[in-house]
Formats: C-alpha cells, structure tokens, sequence
C-alpha cells in the first residue's frame, strides 16, 4: 500500500493540509572539535588518524603484543564505524517539512549538550583540582614506587580523560541519533525494512564508537603509564600494581555519565509529562501534534536524555569493568606468583575487543535488502529480527569467550584454570541472558503481570498504583535470585580453578566472578545498538506525526517504536545486572587499593562495629534520598512546562487553528535550564556523601582509636548502597515500564480500549512510571558505580 | 450548641429518617476464658489474682529483690487498668441504635479474632514442634550447663508462653476498643472533653496490660527458670547466661504479631478500600454510610487492624528488647567481673516498670472536669491535650530514668559509668521525641511537605502520585540521620563508661546503644495510649454517622479522629525507631549466641565474602518482595469486596432506599477469610527465608570449608534486612500518612477543596497510601523484629 503511494507519487492527504511552522530553528551549536573533524576530507582525516594510531602503535608495540591486538581490532571498529555513519547520512532526509523538524530538534539536543557539558566540564575541571590537591597532600600512594607529582597529575589526568570520554561517547550517540530520526521517518514512507535497518545501523555506529573508546582509553593510558613509568625494569613499579592507576578513568567517565543521565533524564521526563498533561489531557490534541508548544521539547528530551545518557552509561560501565577486573587480576597474578600476569591483567581488553567483532557480525547480520519486493505485504516483526542478531553475536560470544580464557588464561601452575574461567563467562552471559528474559516478563503485554495490571486499571487509578508498585518490588526476587547463583556460582569456579597462592590457598575466587561480569558485558555492543534504536525510532515517529504524514507510514514508525520500547526496557535490566556484578568487583579492587595504601590487610568489613552498621545505614539511605530527588525534580519541571504551555494556548489563541506559530524555542529553554539546575541537587548528594562520611568516620576512628574507620563505613555505605541501588532501580525501572505496557495493552483495545475509565487510569500509571523508568531508575545504575569509583579515587583521605 | 440540645432533649432530626437497620449481629464468639473473667464477681477475681501472685513473689523473692519491685509495680498497673476499665464500661452506651451498630461491630471484630488467632495458633504449634526438634537434636546448647531435653522444652514453654501473651496483647487492645467507641459516640453528644477522655482512658488501659504483661512476662520465666535450674550454685549454668534461655518468649510473640499486623492489616484496608470504591466513588454515599454493605466490615477493620495488632506489635518491641538488652547487660557484666551482675540484666525491667508509673501518671492527668460550662464554646484542640500528657510523661521519664541507672548500674569498678549511661538513656528520649517531630513534620498538613503534595494534586492523579512517592523517599533521610548519630553517641558513651574487661579493653559500648533503646521505649505505655486512642475515636466516628447523629456530634467526633490520625502516624515513626534499636540489639546478641553455641569468637560479619554478600542482597530482597506481597493482598481482598458490594447493590435495589437491609455480614466474611488466605504468603516468607537460607549455606560452608557460614550468611541477611525494611517502612508509612493528609487538607477547603479535580486526584493518592502506611509499613517493624528473633532461636541449626 505504502509502496502504491511512493510510486504514484501521491503520499496521501498530507500537502493539502497546513504545513508544520517553519522557522522552528533557534540556534545552531555544534562542538568546534565536531564541526572541524565533520567538515574535513575524508583521506586527510584518515591521514591524520594513521598517524596518530601509528604514535600509539608504538607505544602499545613497546608494552605487549596484545595490545597491539586491541588497538588493531578498535581501529577497525572505528573505520566500520565511519562506514556506518557515512551509509546513514547518505540515506536522503525526506521532504522539507521533516527536515525542518529535525533541524530543530537537532538544535534543542545540540544547544542543551553545550550548556549540559559546559557545566559538567566546569564541576570535573573543579573536582579535577580537588583530587590533585588530595593526592598532593595524601603521602599513601608513595607505596607505589611513584612520586607525589606523578601519582596526582596520572589521576587527574585519567579523570579528565575519562570525563572526555564519557562526554564524547554521549555526543556521539545524541549526533547519530538527530541525523538518523528524519532519515528513518523518510524511509518508513517506502519501506519497513529500510527504516529498521538505517535504525539499527545508526544505533550500531554509536554503539560501536562508544564500546571502541572505552576501551582503546584505557588501553591507550595502560601503554603509556608502562613505557613512562619504566614498569617492570628493576625499582620501579610492578606490572601488576599498574591498573590502580587508571582509576581514575573510571571516575571520570562515570562523574559524567551521572550528570548525563540526571540532566537528560529529567529534560525528557520534564518535556514528556508536562506535554502530555496539558496537549493529550487538557486541550485533547494527539501525541507529538505540531500546535502543542512542548512537543519539540519531549523530541528533544528522547535524544539527550536516552541516546546521550545511555551512551555515556554503558561506556561507563564497561570501563569501570575493565578497570576493575584489571585491579583484581593484577592481585591475583602476583598472590599465585604467575610469571607473565599481562594475560590476566589484559583479558577485559581482548574480551571487549572481541565484543566489537562479533556485535558488528550481529549488526551487519540485519539486512535490508531480502524484502525486495513487498508491496502492500506483511510486515516482519522488528522485534524478532532484533532478537536473530542478538542470538548470532550470544553464540559467537560463547566461542569468543573460549578461545579467549585458553589463549590469555593459561597458566602451567593451573593447567585446566582457562576452562573454570571460560565457565565463569558462560555464567555470566547466561545471566545476561536470563535477566533480559525476566524484564520482558515483568514488562511484555504478552505476559501475565502487565495483564493484571492492565485488569487493576479497571477499577480505578488507585487500584492501578497499588498493583503497579507491587508488581515493581515483587519484580526484583528473580533478579536478585540470578545475581546470587551468579556470584556465588563464579566464585566457587574462580576458587576451584587451581590457582593457588604461597601458602597453597585457593586465590581465584574474585577473578571469576571478575570473569562473570565479563561474560554479561561481552555482547554490550549489540545490546547498546539495540537500546539506541529505541530513541531513533521514536523520534521517527515523532517526526512522521508531526509532519503529517499518512497513516500507513506512522503505522510502521509505531511498531518500530513499539520494538524500540520492549528493547530500552531489556537494556534497562542488562544495564543494572552487570552494574551489581560491577560495584561488587570494584568493592574488592576497592578493599585491595587500601590494602595497599595503608600497608596493611583489609579484607574484613564488619557490620557488627556499630560506625560500620551506620555506615551501611546511610548508604541505604542515599539510594532513597536520591531517588525521590530525582522523582521530584521531574514532578517540578514539569510544573514548569505545563504552566508555560498553557499560557501560550491563552495569549495565542491561534494556535489552536495553526494560525499562530507555537513559540517552541521557549519550552526548549525552560526545560533545558530547570533540568540543568534540577540535576545538581542529587548529583552533588551522590558525590559529596561518600567523601564526607569517609572524612567523619575517619576523624571519629582518630579520636576512639580506630585505625581504617573511615575506609570500613566508606566500604559498608558502598555495599548497601549498591544493594538498596539495585533493588530501586530494578523497583524503578519494572514498575515504570508495566505501567507504560500496561497503558499500550489497553490501548490496543483491552479493556474498554482508548478513551475508557481503565484507560484513564492506565495513563496515571504511566505518568508516575516516567519519572521512575527513565530519570531515578537509570541514574541509579550510573550512581552506584560512580559511588564505587568515587571511593577508589578518593581513598587516601579514608585513611 | 451541643449542650443545649443535649439539654432540650431535641438531638436534631435524626429521629425523623429511617434508622439503622436492626439484627445486625451476625453471631456473638467471645473467648471462654475470658467470658469467665468478665462474669466473675470483682471480688472472686482479686482473691485468685492475689493467690497467683503470691506464688509468683515467692519465686521472684528467692531470686532478686529486683524482680520483687518490678512484681509489685506490674500488678499495681494491673489493678489501675482494671479501675480504668471500669470506669469505661460505666459510661453510657447510648441510644439503641448505636449499640446495634457497636455490637455488630464486635461480633465481627471478636469473630474474626477467634478465627485469626485460631490460625495462627495451629502454626504457633506447628513451629514449636520444629523447635523441639531442633533443639533435641542439635548439641550446641549443651555448652550452657543444661540438657537437651531442658534446653528444648525451656525455649519451647517461653514460645508458647511469648505466642500467648502477645495473642493476649493484641485481644485486650481489641476487646475495650470496641466497647469504648459507642461509650465515645454517646459522650460526644455531650461533651468533647468527656469523649476524648473516654477514648483516652480505654487507650490507657490496653497500654497499661501490653506493657505490664510483657514485663511481668519476662520477669516470670526469668525468676522460674533461675529457681528451677538453681542457678549460681557450683556446677550449674551462671546467671549471666540465663536471658539467653528467653529468646523463644520474645520469638513466640514477635511470629504471633506479625501475622496479627498482617492478617489485621489486610483486614482493614481491604474493607476500607473497597468501601470507598463503590459506596463513595460510585455510589455517591458518604463514608461510613449504613446503606453501603461493606461499612461493618471497614469499622470493624479499625480494630483489628489498628488496636489488636499495634497492641501485639508493642508487646512485642518491649518484649524483644527486655531480652536482648538483658543478653548484652550480662555478657558485659560477665566481661568485666562485676561481682553483682542482677543489676545489668534486670535494669530493662525495671525501666519499663517506671515507664507504667510515669505513663499512668501522663494518662490520668487528661482529665475531664475542667469544662464543666462549656456551653457552644471552643472546642479545646485535643493533640495539645495528648502532648501535654506526653510532655509530662516524657519529663518524669527523664528523671526515672536517672534515677534508675544510679541505683541498678552503680558499679565501684567505674564509679562514673551510671551518669554515662543516664546520658544514653537520654539520648534515647531525645530520639523519640526528634522521630516524633520528624513524622509530624512530613504528614502534617500545618507543614510544607503535605502541602507542597496537596498542590501537587491541582495537576493531576500522576503528580500526586509522583510527589507522594518523592516525598516519602525523601522522609527517610532525617530518621536515618538520628538513628545514626543515637546508635554512634550511645555506643561511644557506653565505650567511654570506664568498664572495661579483663584486658582492659572498654566494652559497655553494646549495652549503651541497649540503654538508649530503652530509653526511647521509656515511654511506650503513654505512647501506645495515644496511639489506641485513634482507631476508638475513628470507630466512635463511624456509629456516629452511622447511626444519623446531628451534625455537632459529628464535629465532634471528626476533631478527634483527625487528632486520632496524627498519633497514629507519629506513633509509627516511634515504632520504627525503636525497631531500629532493637534489631540493632538482637542482631549483636545473635553474635554472642552464636559464639557461646560454636565455642569460638564470632565477632565479625564480613561482607566482602561472597556468599555473606550474598546473604545481605537476598535480605534486602526479601523486604521489597514482602512489602509486594502485602500490597497486592490488600488489592486483591479489596478487589473481592468491591465485586460483593456491586453485586448487592444491583440484587438489592432497595438498599438506597433504605427499604432493604445489606447483607453486611456477607461483606465480613469475605474480608475475613480473604485476609486470613492473603496473610500466609508474605508471613510464611518471613517465617522460612531466614532458615531455609541459613541451611543452604551452611551445606555450602560444610562442602567449601568455611565453618560458621550460614551463621554468617544469616547475619549479614539480617543486618541489609533490618537497614532496608526501616527505610521502606519509613517511606511506606510516611508516604501514607502524607496522602492522607493532603486529602484531609483539600477538604478543608484548599485547592478548590471537596470534589474538585484536585480532590480526586488527592482521593487516589490516600487509596495508593492506605495499604503503604496500614498493612505493608507496620508488617515491615514486626516482620524487622520478628527476622531477629527467628534467627536467634533457630541459631543452633546454621551452626
């Protein structure tokens, strides 16, 4: 049908009607950096690239042939990457009207980026003198072999690198997102395939750029703090000692994923209700109308708060990963007294490298071209095309992963080790796996407990609440079921691996559940893909209700979207599974770091010391007090656009009749600077908590004699807190997105359908779900690994 | 005005319209024993009180002179509660109308107790079977000195004895509720005053026979099982240990309370829900309107919800936190060779001896003769009544409190150590009345909070729900500071006491954070009389409207009941707060159990192990699964009634009318065994998870060589159970009260006030909150508590 229309070029009734209103462009802001790199020759930008890569070669070439090995695979990735990007943007950009929505929002998401990053760049520049200041001061490190001045300006230059990173890896996914939407809007008017395909392959480019950086960052630092600091030749610094120098890398990068994900989190949250309250409930125009001044402003929302916060979130994770399992097979290396440890040490980098390879398989394994000629025909379910190439890279990881644990993990002292190991990485895609299986049970209308949430709407709003928040709390049992077996199961692998230290204990234990974290991380790629094609596809349908285009085009736009949602909610679990395995590691690398500094063993956290029970009290409470700030922080911007809405509807009545032009650069800025000024308050909380209470702690354990006090409830906060955050956040994310499938169900007709007394209260759900799915829930992922790297970075002054 | 009509003779119009209906009772069951008790001469009943007694003085007199005060004072607060009792049961029933509608109310509150406790009493004997087992075949206790056979019957008999007392608690707090709410309907036709001091009193009373019977309780098996085992003679078990032989007590009650909140819970907002779906939503009829089938079943909710179930709750805090702080009172005295240890154990008896002085003195100084001409004036404003009476109870509490450590605590070794721990005691008071304020501040509509939620209706159902959410998250933070700096300022005074052990190390920490526990329950009568005080005056309101009093009485009643909120919601904060303690408490006795049963220092959980991670994950787990469980229950029952309450008022169009009688009783049993079904599954999981978990890991710690595993995986279990289920019941119960109250304060007349937009919206926030702060948030105190004794008495089977 829809084909009939393109080629008698008649797209339907759309261009006898009012056209969307131009000039819906306010400002223009891209990055120099981008605009330089954009507008550049192509061959010069790889001559420079060459040259570049071939500096760090060296470099890598000096330390270890696998880092070569990583650079090389990371190199690749990035120029399949920039196929990637270039295949899209050379998909056309469909008629005017929708290139003049996109333009703008391109704008909104550009301009809210520079002012987001700008303020973020100031606060990492400020905390960047602070942790230079401490290192300065804090004799501990000295331990390393390293000086003072060395020790601080290799923190604070991992930090900021790291923060560079997180930055870059958000931009690139909201730039790939603002030029994708339009091209897949205009693809949905000819085919369905095609729209999916430039989707994902925009997704993919992001994905890819962002899984690449993370790790080629910390590869690149790890080659040239070896050559630097003259690692391993006699009085300097052992190899094994090296990953407690990119710490703070990790920092960085999730200091900005936390600020991303707050303020895009609560921009699209803010735009998304306070559109909805006044244009759906109160003037009755449909979803992403032109005449309702806030739409521009929720379109925007979905690319800065999704596609920036999500990119920077994962990045995030995987380098905090890396990091952190680095730290722990360092340790281990030197307690088994293994003789080359780069195996152990490098294996995060080789498995993250293979995650390019065989995610890029996966996304390449979606193609366009097998629906040549579908004309009027049925559509295929995106879902289930997106779900082929996951199970195509879930298979591939598997034998990666083997081939991997035996070429980098085999040690003479353990001969069968690498095959503990590779079943440690099998635990660990399997929980991938099964917690993806577990969100689309508690989330999918095909499922039992949306159903009955669906049926609790009947009898009113309350009823639906109170099934809504139960189906959320009863929606973390499972999960947390899984992660128990996981780290319990990896770690008896790890112990039984026979690697032993000097005095024949079993050592392993960590490293593997190090090696389960792996495992769920080593499809993060496909995964990031998938979760990036949500933004875009909603976007596209946006873009394609906006611009009036026939109803057959927004019909595949909507099941797009409607993939896009069951994806974000699947990434939303992942994201939050290997978070808990993640802060559990960086606890440990956390434990060893101050072993280290303090010179003496620190493996104990006792809850049974009342400070330390506190400590834990007040992790706990951090998670709570942060969320319901987050929460509130999108109730009251939200106020704020509903208020600005409903004065332009008054003093410009022809709005109404598209006779007056809906003032959209306005909503653009109130939401863009109340999100800015709304995401300090939780952030500084999540940053400030843990040095403060350290410093108390440690001053009380000066005055009643308790050495390390500070380090044991800066260690107990981080426990519960990472507990109470992955209970939340699970609560958070489930809750939301049942009520949001809750809403669709019914809207498919269940129930009374659209319009009905269930239907309003589906609604309700759905608006007390946003703030809970897509603002406190995802920046608690991000907040409790922050708060495990905050306290790795900031450790000398626990001391 | 009321005066004045009272003295006409002319009660308003009500006589003129239709009554109530008549026959009502459904059928009468009043327990045996206690039918007995009410038809005996006063006379018969001294003299057998007097010979049991005696037999009781002769026991505690060969044991400490101690017991023999706290005997004394116990009993003199028995005959006081007797006098109180009386004089309640002399007032006036009223009309015939009322006592038609307040005896139905009690055949349905007595039924469901016999019916509840029936259950739960085949599932206490159930469980003390399994305890016997247990204890037979596990040899660890033997170290005490005792035999298997002794050991298991003495843990068997204080289970039962707990079970018992805490079923006796929980009936006496039902049993004068409803027969003082119609006493409180008839005086509000004549007097504020004289109702408020009605309901006041028969608070007093039911406070007076929990506490009483919890100390009188422990007192007893304490001075038995020192006179059976002769304790301190050479060769048998020293008295330092003995407060272990009374854990089961605190158990038996703590299992029975909790399935009391439960069921109870469950009761009565399922009934209170469904009422309001259809009779005031749909039906358009008033609350507690005779015409609407359900309204029996929701007034009689109130008291088994509220009285019989805070009254178990109470019992059962004090109780637990007598024997807990008695186990840490004798090993400190044990550790520091203090050569008359009695004083350390038996000091929380004596405290709470002095808290029925002092909370005696608070009740009867709420008197009623001070308004004898007080004809259409000002109604005084009953909450400045009950705070004066607190105020002055708090002051004695003070004094008592001092005055007891300088006599039990005086020690040569440290002469200073009382003064420190008159400090804790104080600390503990403080606590209190800080908790106190804290929760007023939050669900108070005089304050911002409520406010700002009530605003937050005018946008809608979602906002409201959205700013309730935040705002109940956000009341967690001050609690948990308080907590924190009580248990950290306690712990240190008790260190800085000058006790010390053999190695001169200081050890009176524990038992400090054990005084300041006590002094936060110092005052448990006076604030348990408060808080009884709500659901009388909320009942009394339902029979006045009801049975279609006058408008002036119903101001009346309606003064109180709003009175009646604010205790209740601010007797849960103290309720919480002291859990807090007392978990704290059990768990560092648990510690010491465990040592003294496997013969070796268990003095650390480490939660950098696995497994013991683990243990606190699945903790925190279980709190948010519990708290799932409870709130779908409450919606699930409440679906039932709404369904009932439909149906008869379509097979029964009369009832409108008033021309045929709804079938209230069919509501009752509906709500009845509903909520004996629904209250299985949440309990039984808090019943089996900490033991089925205990065994895994102990089978796992057996077969990977960690000794003490489950042991340790119970603790830190218990510990993340104890930090998470405060925090969630905070914010469940404060969330709730705060719903409720924006409610209350729209009808007021703000925000466009009854049945405005912003009304509705406030309607579905109070139905989302009435399961968060009446079934899942107390559930959550009992359920905290109730996970700590379990683990204390099942301890023998993790070793």
């Amino acid at each position: 049908m829809m084909d009939d229309a393109m080629e008698t070029g008649n797209l339907g009734p759309y261009q006898d009607r009012p056209r969307t209103f131009p000039n819906m462009r306010s400002k223009t802001t891209t990055p120099m950096m981008f605009r330089v790199l954009m507008r550049m020759n192509i061959r010069v930008l790889f001559v420079l690239l060459f040259l570049g890569f071939g500096a760090i070669y060296y470099i890598g070439a000096s330390t270890s042939p696998i880092i070569v090995f990583v650079f090389t695979i990371c190199i690749i990735s990035f120029i399949l990457s920039i196929y990637l990007t270039k295949w899209v943007l050379a998909k056309d950009e469909g008629p005017p009207e929708m290139v003049q929505i996109s333009d703008a929002i391109r704008d909104g998401a550009e301009g809210f980026f520079k002012t987001q990053y700008g303020t973020i760049s100031k606060m990492a520049f400020l905390l960047a003198l602070v942790i230079f200041g401490i290192y300065m001061f804090r004799p501990q490190q000295e331990s390393s072999g390293i000086g003072r001045l060395t020790s601080a300006s290799i923190t604070v230059f991992s930090f900021l690198l790291g923060a560079l990173c997180s930055g870059m890896a958000g931009y690139v996914g909201m730039w790939v997102s603002v030029r994708a939407n339009v091209r897949v809007s205009s693809a949905a008017r000819r085919s369905a395939r095609e729209a999916l395909q430039i989707a994902v392959r925009a997704g993919g480019f992001s994905a890819l750029v962002v899984v690449g950086m993370a790790v080629i960052g910390v590869a690149i630092l790890y080659a040239t703090f070896y050559v630097l600091l003259g690692v391993d030749s006699p009085g300097s610094m052992k190899v094994t000692d090296l990953p407690l120098l990119l710490v703070g890398y990790g920092f960085g990068a999730s200091f900005v994923a936390l600020f991303a994900q707050l303020g895009g989190g609560i921009y699209t949250k803010a735009a998304d209700v306070g559109a909805d309250l006044v244009g759906k409930v109160e003037q009755g125009i449909p979803e992403d109308d032109p005449r309702n001044p806030a739409v521009i402003a929720d379109l925007v929302g979905d690319n800065v708060g999704d596609c920036a916060a999500r990119g920077a979130d994962l990045f995030e994770s995987i380098a905090a990963e890396i990091i952190s399992a680095m730290i722990l097979g360092g340790t281990m290396a030197q307690r088994c007294k293994i003789e080359d440890p780069s195996g152990f040490i490098l294996f995060p980098l080789v498995i993250h490298s293979f995650d390019l390879v065989i995610s890029s398989v996966g996304i390449f394994s979606i193609r366009g071209t097998r629906d040549p000629g579908v004309i009027g025909g049925i559509m295929e379910d995106p879902m289930m095309i997106l779900q082929k190439g996951y199970s195509v890279t879930i298979i591939l990881a598997v034998v990666t992963f083997g081939l991997s644990t035996r070429w980098m993990l085999y040690t003479e002292q353990a001969p069968s080790a690498w095959l503990n190991f590779a079943l440690c990485g099998l635990v660990g895609i399997m929980t991938a796996y099964i917690f993806v299986w577990i969100t689309q049970y508690y989330t999918d209308y095909k499922h039992e407990p949306v159903r009955k949430l669906a049926l609790a709407s009947s009898t009113g709003h309350g009823t639906n609440i109170i099934a809504g928040v139960s189906l959320g709390l009863e929606s973390t049992a499972l999960p947390v079921l899984v992660i128990s077996v996981s780290i319990v199961s990896a770690y008896w692998l790890g112990q039984t691996s026979g690697l032993v230290d000097e005095t024949g204990n079993p050592t392993g234990g960590l490293f593997g559940t190090a090696v389960a974290t792996m495992g769920m991380l080593s499809t993060a790629a496909y995964v990031l893909t998938m979760d990036m094609f949500g933004p875009i596809a909603d976007n596209a349908g946006g873009i394609v209700e906006m611009s009036q285009q026939p109803e057959s085009v927004r019909e595949i736009t909507d099941v797009l979207d409607a993939a896009g949602n069951t994806t974000k909610a699947t990434t939303k679990g992942f994201a939050i599974g290997s978070a808990a395995l993640a802060s559990f590691l960086l606890f440990s690398a956390y434990m060893d770091e101050v072993a280290t500094f303090a010179h003496t063993t620190f493996a104990q956290v006792d809850i049974a010391i009342p400070e330390v029970f506190v400590g834990g009290l007040l992790g706990s409470m951090l998670i709570f007090l942060f969320s319901a700030w987050a929460c509130a922080a999108v109730g009251r911007t939200a106020q704020e656009v509903v208020n600005e809405v409903r004065r332009q509807f008054i003093e410009r009545p022809g709005i109404m009749d598209y006779k007056e032009k809906p003032d959209y650069g306005r909503c653009v800025a109130i939401v863009a600077s109340a999100s800015l000024r709304e995401m300090i308050k939780p952030g500084a909380l999540a940053v400030i908590s843990p040095i403060f209470i350290g410093i108390v702690f440690r001053i009380l354990g000066y005055y009643t004699g308790h050495p390390l006090l500070g380090a044991k409830v800066v260690a107990a906060m981080l426990m519960f807190a990472t507990v109470s955050g992955i209970l939340m956040a699970l609560f958070l994310n489930t809750a939301g997105g049942a009520w949001d499938n809750a809403k669709k169900y019914i809207e498919t007709g269940a129930l009374g359908g659209k319009g009905s007394e269930s239907h309003k209260a589906a609604i309700t759900g759905d608006t007390v779900g946003d703030p809970f799915k897509d603002t406190a829930g995802p920046s608690l992922h991000v907040l409790i690994k922050m708060l495990a790297t905050i306290t790795l970075v900031m450790a000398p002054i626990f001391l």
